[in-house]
Protein backbone atom coordinates (compact mmCIF):
# COMPACT_ATOMS: atom_id res chain seq x y z
CA UNK A 1 0.00 0.00 0.00
CA UNK A 2 1.18 3.35 -0.70
CA UNK A 3 2.44 6.25 2.27
CA UNK A 4 0.78 9.06 2.82
CA UNK A 5 0.70 11.68 5.56
CA UNK A 6 -1.47 14.22 6.35
CA UNK A 7 -0.58 17.30 8.84
CA UNK A 8 -3.29 20.12 10.95
CA UNK A 9 -3.12 22.60 13.49
CA UNK A 10 -5.34 22.87 15.92
CA UNK A 11 -5.45 26.37 17.92
CA UNK A 12 -5.93 27.76 21.18
CA UNK A 13 -5.94 30.34 23.57
CA UNK A 14 -7.35 29.22 27.01
CA UNK A 15 -9.01 31.71 29.12
CA UNK A 16 -7.58 30.39 32.02
CA UNK A 17 -3.86 30.48 32.91
CA UNK A 18 -4.02 26.77 33.59
CA UNK A 19 -6.69 24.41 32.01
CA UNK A 20 -7.03 20.91 30.33
CA UNK A 21 -9.00 20.75 26.87
CA UNK A 22 -10.19 17.57 25.90
CA UNK A 23 -8.92 17.19 22.11
CA UNK A 24 -10.25 13.64 21.61
CA UNK A 25 -12.83 14.42 19.01
CA UNK A 26 -10.66 16.85 16.96
CA UNK A 27 -7.77 14.38 16.47
CA UNK A 28 -10.11 11.62 15.53
CA UNK A 29 -11.69 14.16 12.95
CA UNK A 30 -8.14 14.50 11.67
CA UNK A 31 -7.62 10.62 11.44
CA UNK A 32 -10.60 10.78 9.12
CA UNK A 33 -10.06 13.59 6.95
CA UNK A 34 -6.11 11.99 6.13
CA UNK A 35 -8.09 8.56 5.06
CA UNK A 36 -5.23 6.60 6.34
CA UNK A 37 -6.42 3.18 7.93
CA UNK A 38 -3.39 2.05 9.34
CA UNK A 39 -0.52 3.95 10.74
CA UNK A 40 0.70 6.72 13.69
CA UNK A 41 -1.08 9.78 15.10
CA UNK A 42 1.65 12.16 16.60
CA UNK A 43 -0.47 15.17 18.34
CA UNK A 44 2.00 17.39 20.02
CA UNK A 45 2.20 21.40 21.52
CA UNK A 46 4.05 23.22 19.44
CA UNK A 47 5.18 25.15 22.78
CA UNK A 48 7.16 24.89 25.54
CA UNK A 49 4.67 25.87 28.34
CA UNK A 50 1.96 23.49 27.31
CA UNK A 51 1.29 19.57 27.22
CA UNK A 52 -0.53 16.70 24.90
CA UNK A 53 -0.96 13.61 27.09
CA UNK A 54 -4.08 11.22 27.81
CA UNK A 55 -5.75 10.78 30.98
CA UNK A 56 -9.18 10.62 32.23
CA UNK A 57 -12.71 12.96 31.36
CA UNK A 58 -13.06 13.20 35.07
CA UNK A 59 -13.52 16.77 36.57
CA UNK A 60 -11.78 16.17 39.76
CA UNK A 61 -8.67 14.30 38.95
CA UNK A 62 -8.64 17.39 36.84
CA UNK A 63 -8.22 19.60 40.44
CA UNK A 64 -6.47 16.72 41.66
CA UNK A 65 -4.02 17.28 39.10
CA UNK A 66 -3.86 21.03 38.94
CA UNK A 67 -3.27 20.49 42.95
CA UNK A 68 -0.56 17.96 42.61
CA UNK A 69 1.38 20.39 39.87
CA UNK A 70 1.39 23.01 42.13
CA UNK A 71 3.16 21.16 44.38
CA UNK A 72 5.95 19.91 42.25
CA UNK A 73 6.36 22.82 40.30
CA UNK A 74 5.15 25.53 42.44
CA UNK A 75 4.37 29.27 40.89
CA UNK A 76 7.25 31.46 42.78
CA UNK A 77 9.10 34.46 41.78
CA UNK A 78 12.83 33.25 42.44
CA UNK A 79 13.35 31.10 39.09
CA UNK A 80 16.18 31.91 37.47
CA UNK A 81 14.58 32.15 34.41
CA UNK A 82 12.06 34.70 35.10
CA UNK A 83 15.24 36.86 35.25
CA UNK A 84 14.88 36.72 31.58
CA UNK A 85 11.79 39.22 32.11
CA UNK A 86 9.54 35.72 31.68
CA UNK A 87 7.08 34.80 34.74
CA UNK A 88 6.46 31.50 33.28
CA UNK A 89 9.12 28.75 34.94
CA UNK A 90 6.71 26.82 36.44
CA UNK A 91 4.86 26.35 33.36
CA UNK A 92 7.84 24.61 31.78
CA UNK A 93 8.20 22.19 34.61
CA UNK A 94 4.70 21.24 34.72
CA UNK A 95 4.88 21.24 31.23
CA UNK A 96 7.61 18.53 31.73
CA UNK A 97 6.07 16.18 33.71
CA UNK A 98 2.94 15.75 31.46
CA UNK A 99 4.55 15.79 28.44
CA UNK A 100 5.07 17.70 25.23
CA UNK A 101 3.65 14.84 23.03
CA UNK A 102 1.31 11.41 22.28
CA UNK A 103 1.73 9.08 19.42
CA UNK A 104 -1.58 7.02 19.09
CA UNK A 105 -1.93 4.00 16.87
CA UNK A 106 -4.23 4.38 14.12
CA UNK A 107 -5.96 1.46 13.01
CA UNK A 108 -9.12 0.56 10.37
CA UNK A 109 -9.25 3.96 10.31
CA UNK A 110 -9.32 5.56 13.61
CA UNK A 111 -7.51 6.01 16.71
CA UNK A 112 -7.03 2.80 18.78
CA UNK A 113 -7.14 4.16 22.32
CA UNK A 114 -8.56 1.94 25.17
CA UNK A 115 -11.29 2.42 26.64
CA UNK A 116 -10.64 5.36 29.52
CA UNK A 117 -7.82 6.95 27.18
CA UNK A 118 -8.95 10.84 25.70
CA UNK A 119 -6.37 13.26 24.78
CA UNK A 120 -6.11 16.47 26.34
CA UNK A 121 -4.25 19.60 25.52
CA UNK A 122 -2.75 20.73 28.58
CA UNK A 123 -1.91 24.21 29.19
CA UNK A 124 0.32 26.15 31.92
CA UNK A 125 0.33 29.28 30.84
CA UNK A 126 -2.97 30.36 29.18
CA UNK A 127 -4.30 33.21 27.83
CA UNK A 128 -2.31 33.59 24.97
CA UNK A 129 -2.49 32.43 21.32
CA UNK A 130 -0.85 28.60 20.65
CA UNK A 131 -0.86 26.00 18.78
CA UNK A 132 -1.19 21.83 18.54
CA UNK A 133 0.17 19.85 15.93
CA UNK A 134 -1.22 17.08 14.02
CA UNK A 135 0.56 14.39 11.99
CA UNK A 136 -0.58 11.46 10.79
CA UNK A 137 1.31 8.39 9.02
CA UNK A 138 0.61 5.74 7.31
CA UNK A 139 -1.56 3.94 4.52
CA UNK B 1 9.56 -0.51 -0.57
CA UNK B 2 6.19 -1.14 0.67
CA UNK B 3 4.98 0.16 3.74
CA UNK B 4 3.09 -2.54 6.10
CA UNK B 5 1.64 -2.44 9.91
CA UNK B 6 1.15 -4.43 12.40
CA UNK B 7 -0.94 -4.38 15.55
CA UNK B 8 -0.66 -6.64 18.34
CA UNK B 9 -2.05 -6.62 22.30
CA UNK B 10 -0.16 -7.81 25.54
CA UNK B 11 -2.73 -8.82 28.57
CA UNK B 12 -1.57 -8.44 32.02
CA UNK B 13 -3.31 -8.62 35.59
CA UNK B 14 -0.74 -8.65 38.01
CA UNK B 15 -0.83 -9.73 41.32
CA UNK B 16 0.49 -6.90 42.95
CA UNK B 17 -1.66 -3.38 43.00
CA UNK B 18 1.84 -1.76 42.11
CA UNK B 19 4.54 -3.86 39.93
CA UNK B 20 6.96 -3.82 36.55
CA UNK B 21 6.86 -6.38 34.02
CA UNK B 22 9.43 -6.49 31.63
CA UNK B 23 8.14 -7.22 28.27
CA UNK B 24 11.14 -6.28 26.18
CA UNK B 25 11.33 -9.97 24.22
CA UNK B 26 7.29 -10.01 23.65
CA UNK B 27 7.95 -6.30 21.69
CA UNK B 28 10.55 -8.21 19.84
CA UNK B 29 8.31 -10.97 19.10
CA UNK B 30 5.99 -8.70 17.91
CA UNK B 31 8.21 -6.66 15.58
CA UNK B 32 9.22 -10.57 14.17
CA UNK B 33 6.37 -11.34 13.24
CA UNK B 34 5.50 -7.94 11.69
CA UNK B 35 8.43 -8.71 9.01
CA UNK B 36 8.97 -4.70 9.34
CA UNK B 37 12.67 -4.04 8.97
CA UNK B 38 12.80 -0.72 8.97
CA UNK B 39 10.05 1.72 10.96
CA UNK B 40 8.74 2.93 14.23
CA UNK B 41 7.22 0.71 16.70
CA UNK B 42 4.81 2.18 19.17
CA UNK B 43 4.33 0.53 22.80
CA UNK B 44 1.61 1.89 24.42
CA UNK B 45 -0.62 1.34 27.86
CA UNK B 46 -4.72 1.07 27.00
CA UNK B 47 -5.24 2.63 30.59
CA UNK B 48 -4.76 5.26 32.26
CA UNK B 49 -3.49 3.88 35.53
CA UNK B 50 -0.43 2.39 33.86
CA UNK B 51 2.64 2.96 31.71
CA UNK B 52 4.97 1.93 29.66
CA UNK B 53 8.30 2.59 30.01
CA UNK B 54 12.03 2.07 29.62
CA UNK B 55 14.53 1.46 32.02
CA UNK B 56 16.98 -0.94 34.05
CA UNK B 57 16.02 -4.87 34.58
CA UNK B 58 17.41 -4.09 38.34
CA UNK B 59 15.66 -4.92 41.47
CA UNK B 60 17.18 -2.74 43.29
CA UNK B 61 16.27 0.03 41.00
CA UNK B 62 12.36 -1.01 40.61
CA UNK B 63 12.32 -0.69 44.86
CA UNK B 64 13.54 3.19 44.40
CA UNK B 65 11.10 3.18 41.50
CA UNK B 66 8.27 2.32 43.74
CA UNK B 67 9.35 4.13 47.11
CA UNK B 68 9.87 7.33 44.49
CA UNK B 69 6.60 7.14 43.20
CA UNK B 70 4.87 6.53 46.74
CA UNK B 71 6.51 9.71 47.38
CA UNK B 72 5.78 12.68 44.25
CA UNK B 73 2.25 10.71 44.54
CA UNK B 74 1.01 9.00 47.91
CA UNK B 75 -1.94 6.97 48.21
CA UNK B 76 -3.65 9.25 50.21
CA UNK B 77 -7.85 9.40 50.67
CA UNK B 78 -8.56 12.78 50.08
CA UNK B 79 -8.05 13.27 46.42
CA UNK B 80 -10.97 14.73 44.25
CA UNK B 81 -10.93 12.20 41.80
CA UNK B 82 -11.54 9.57 44.96
CA UNK B 83 -14.97 11.28 45.56
CA UNK B 84 -16.12 9.84 42.54
CA UNK B 85 -16.52 6.15 43.91
CA UNK B 86 -12.58 5.64 42.48
CA UNK B 87 -9.48 4.59 45.35
CA UNK B 88 -7.14 5.16 42.58
CA UNK B 89 -5.99 9.22 41.53
CA UNK B 90 -2.71 8.40 43.14
CA UNK B 91 -2.12 5.90 40.34
CA UNK B 92 -2.75 8.34 37.93
CA UNK B 93 -0.21 10.76 38.79
CA UNK B 94 2.57 7.96 39.17
CA UNK B 95 1.23 6.75 35.87
CA UNK B 96 1.98 10.28 34.40
CA UNK B 97 5.61 10.54 35.80
CA UNK B 98 6.45 7.42 34.13
CA UNK B 99 4.47 8.35 31.12
CA UNK B 100 1.99 5.90 28.71
CA UNK B 101 4.10 5.22 25.71
CA UNK B 102 7.74 4.44 24.05
CA UNK B 103 8.22 4.42 20.33
CA UNK B 104 11.58 2.23 19.65
CA UNK B 105 13.18 2.44 15.81
CA UNK B 106 13.29 -1.03 13.93
CA UNK B 107 16.40 -0.96 12.32
CA UNK B 108 17.25 -4.45 10.39
CA UNK B 109 14.21 -6.08 11.57
CA UNK B 110 15.14 -5.62 15.24
CA UNK B 111 14.29 -3.06 18.11
CA UNK B 112 17.05 -0.82 17.72
CA UNK B 113 17.82 -0.67 21.76
CA UNK B 114 20.62 0.68 23.67
CA UNK B 115 22.96 -1.49 25.70
CA UNK B 116 20.80 -1.68 28.85
CA UNK B 117 17.58 -0.30 27.45
CA UNK B 118 14.77 -2.90 28.84
CA UNK B 119 11.07 -2.13 27.82
CA UNK B 120 8.63 -2.54 31.02
CA UNK B 121 4.56 -2.72 31.63
CA UNK B 122 4.41 -0.62 34.65
CA UNK B 123 1.05 -1.17 36.80
CA UNK B 124 -0.06 1.31 39.32
CA UNK B 125 -3.52 -0.15 40.30
CA UNK B 126 -3.03 -3.92 39.66
CA UNK B 127 -5.28 -6.96 39.97
CA UNK B 128 -7.18 -6.36 37.02
CA UNK B 129 -7.14 -6.98 33.19
CA UNK B 130 -5.09 -4.58 31.64
CA UNK B 131 -3.88 -4.18 28.10
CA UNK B 132 -0.65 -2.71 26.07
CA UNK B 133 -0.85 -2.28 22.43
CA UNK B 134 2.10 -2.46 20.28
CA UNK B 135 1.57 -1.05 16.64
CA UNK B 136 5.10 -1.33 14.16
CA UNK B 137 4.84 0.42 10.90
CA UNK B 138 7.69 0.23 8.44
CA UNK B 139 8.60 -1.41 5.41
CA UNK C 1 4.83 7.58 -2.90
CA UNK C 2 7.65 4.97 -1.83
CA UNK C 3 8.56 4.92 1.90
CA UNK C 4 11.88 5.90 3.30
CA UNK C 5 14.02 5.08 6.99
CA UNK C 6 17.18 6.75 7.37
CA UNK C 7 19.23 6.00 10.99
CA UNK C 8 22.18 8.01 12.82
CA UNK C 9 23.49 8.18 15.86
CA UNK C 10 25.02 11.20 17.63
CA UNK C 11 27.75 10.52 20.27
CA UNK C 12 28.14 12.40 23.04
CA UNK C 13 30.74 12.53 26.37
CA UNK C 14 29.36 15.60 28.43
CA UNK C 15 32.22 17.09 30.72
CA UNK C 16 29.75 17.60 33.74
CA UNK C 17 27.83 14.99 35.16
CA UNK C 18 24.62 16.63 34.42
CA UNK C 19 24.19 18.79 31.30
CA UNK C 20 21.59 19.49 28.49
CA UNK C 21 22.80 19.93 25.07
CA UNK C 22 20.94 21.93 22.08
CA UNK C 23 20.89 19.19 19.58
CA UNK C 24 18.17 20.53 17.18
CA UNK C 25 20.71 21.33 14.22
CA UNK C 26 22.42 18.24 13.87
CA UNK C 27 18.40 16.39 13.74
CA UNK C 28 17.42 19.02 10.87
CA UNK C 29 20.98 18.10 9.34
CA UNK C 30 19.93 14.02 9.72
CA UNK C 31 16.71 15.07 8.19
CA UNK C 32 18.11 16.85 5.50
CA UNK C 33 20.00 13.89 5.08
CA UNK C 34 17.40 11.28 4.57
CA UNK C 35 15.65 12.73 1.85
CA UNK C 36 12.12 12.53 3.50
CA UNK C 37 9.74 15.54 2.99
CA UNK C 38 6.63 13.99 4.85
CA UNK C 39 7.22 11.97 7.82
CA UNK C 40 8.07 11.27 11.71
CA UNK C 41 11.67 11.61 13.01
CA UNK C 42 12.21 9.66 16.02
CA UNK C 43 15.42 11.07 18.30
CA UNK C 44 16.08 8.87 21.51
CA UNK C 45 18.59 8.49 24.56
CA UNK C 46 20.12 4.67 24.17
CA UNK C 47 21.36 5.13 27.85
CA UNK C 48 18.99 4.64 31.12
CA UNK C 49 20.42 8.06 32.76
CA UNK C 50 19.83 10.66 29.94
CA UNK C 51 16.90 12.29 28.46
CA UNK C 52 16.34 13.60 24.60
CA UNK C 53 13.35 16.43 25.63
CA UNK C 54 12.34 19.65 24.25
CA UNK C 55 12.39 22.79 26.10
CA UNK C 56 13.88 26.35 25.59
CA UNK C 57 16.93 27.61 25.30
CA UNK C 58 17.57 29.64 27.60
CA UNK C 59 20.22 29.69 30.26
CA UNK C 60 18.15 30.60 33.42
CA UNK C 61 16.10 28.11 32.81
CA UNK C 62 18.44 24.90 32.30
CA UNK C 63 19.67 26.06 36.03
CA UNK C 64 16.01 25.90 37.13
CA UNK C 65 15.98 22.47 35.63
CA UNK C 66 18.77 21.38 37.28
CA UNK C 67 17.83 22.32 40.73
CA UNK C 68 14.19 21.50 40.38
CA UNK C 69 15.50 17.65 39.04
CA UNK C 70 18.27 17.90 42.00
CA UNK C 71 15.02 18.36 44.43
CA UNK C 72 12.74 15.73 42.81
CA UNK C 73 14.98 12.84 42.69
CA UNK C 74 18.38 14.28 44.78
CA UNK C 75 21.25 12.67 44.65
CA UNK C 76 21.58 10.53 47.98
CA UNK C 77 23.76 6.95 49.07
CA UNK C 78 20.66 5.25 50.66
CA UNK C 79 19.24 4.00 47.28
CA UNK C 80 18.42 0.73 46.60
CA UNK C 81 20.33 0.68 43.17
CA UNK C 82 23.49 2.03 44.54
CA UNK C 83 23.66 -1.61 46.35
CA UNK C 84 24.46 -3.15 43.45
CA UNK C 85 27.91 -1.17 43.25
CA UNK C 86 26.29 1.77 41.15
CA UNK C 87 26.18 4.96 42.27
CA UNK C 88 23.80 6.58 39.42
CA UNK C 89 19.81 5.76 40.89
CA UNK C 90 19.39 9.82 41.11
CA UNK C 91 20.15 10.05 37.33
CA UNK C 92 17.69 6.90 36.34
CA UNK C 93 14.80 9.27 38.46
CA UNK C 94 16.19 12.63 36.77
CA UNK C 95 15.92 10.82 33.44
CA UNK C 96 12.36 9.46 33.74
CA UNK C 97 10.98 12.84 34.57
CA UNK C 98 12.65 14.46 31.68
CA UNK C 99 11.86 11.58 28.91
CA UNK C 100 13.41 9.20 26.51
CA UNK C 101 12.52 10.56 23.40
CA UNK C 102 10.63 13.08 21.36
CA UNK C 103 8.82 12.33 18.50
CA UNK C 104 8.53 15.04 15.55
CA UNK C 105 6.81 15.55 12.37
CA UNK C 106 8.73 16.08 9.51
CA UNK C 107 6.89 18.64 6.59
CA UNK C 108 8.18 20.18 3.46
CA UNK C 109 11.55 18.23 4.50
CA UNK C 110 12.19 20.22 7.70
CA UNK C 111 11.41 19.57 11.59
CA UNK C 112 8.32 20.76 12.05
CA UNK C 113 8.53 22.39 15.44
CA UNK C 114 7.03 25.48 17.12
CA UNK C 115 8.88 29.09 17.54
CA UNK C 116 10.71 28.26 20.81
CA UNK C 117 10.93 23.82 20.70
CA UNK C 118 14.85 23.07 20.89
CA UNK C 119 15.51 19.62 21.08
CA UNK C 120 18.04 19.21 23.88
CA UNK C 121 20.16 15.72 25.03
CA UNK C 122 19.87 15.83 28.77
CA UNK C 123 22.71 13.88 30.79
CA UNK C 124 22.26 13.05 34.37
CA UNK C 125 25.29 10.79 34.81
CA UNK C 126 27.77 12.04 32.04
CA UNK C 127 31.79 12.11 32.13
CA UNK C 128 31.07 8.68 29.67
CA UNK C 129 30.53 7.93 26.37
CA UNK C 130 26.51 7.96 25.26
CA UNK C 131 24.47 7.49 21.82
CA UNK C 132 21.19 9.00 20.63
CA UNK C 133 19.79 7.67 17.98
CA UNK C 134 18.26 9.48 15.21
CA UNK C 135 15.39 7.39 12.93
CA UNK C 136 13.13 8.93 10.00
CA UNK C 137 10.48 7.94 8.48
CA UNK C 138 8.69 9.04 5.88
CA UNK C 139 8.25 9.27 2.08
Amino acid sequence: MKMKAHTEKLRFKTEKKMDFVNITQRVQNAVEKSKIKEGLCLVNSMHITSSVFINDEESGLKQDFFAWLDNLAPELEDYKHNESGEDNAHAHLKRTIMGREVVVAVTKGELDLGPYEEIFYGEFDGQRDKNVLIKVIGE
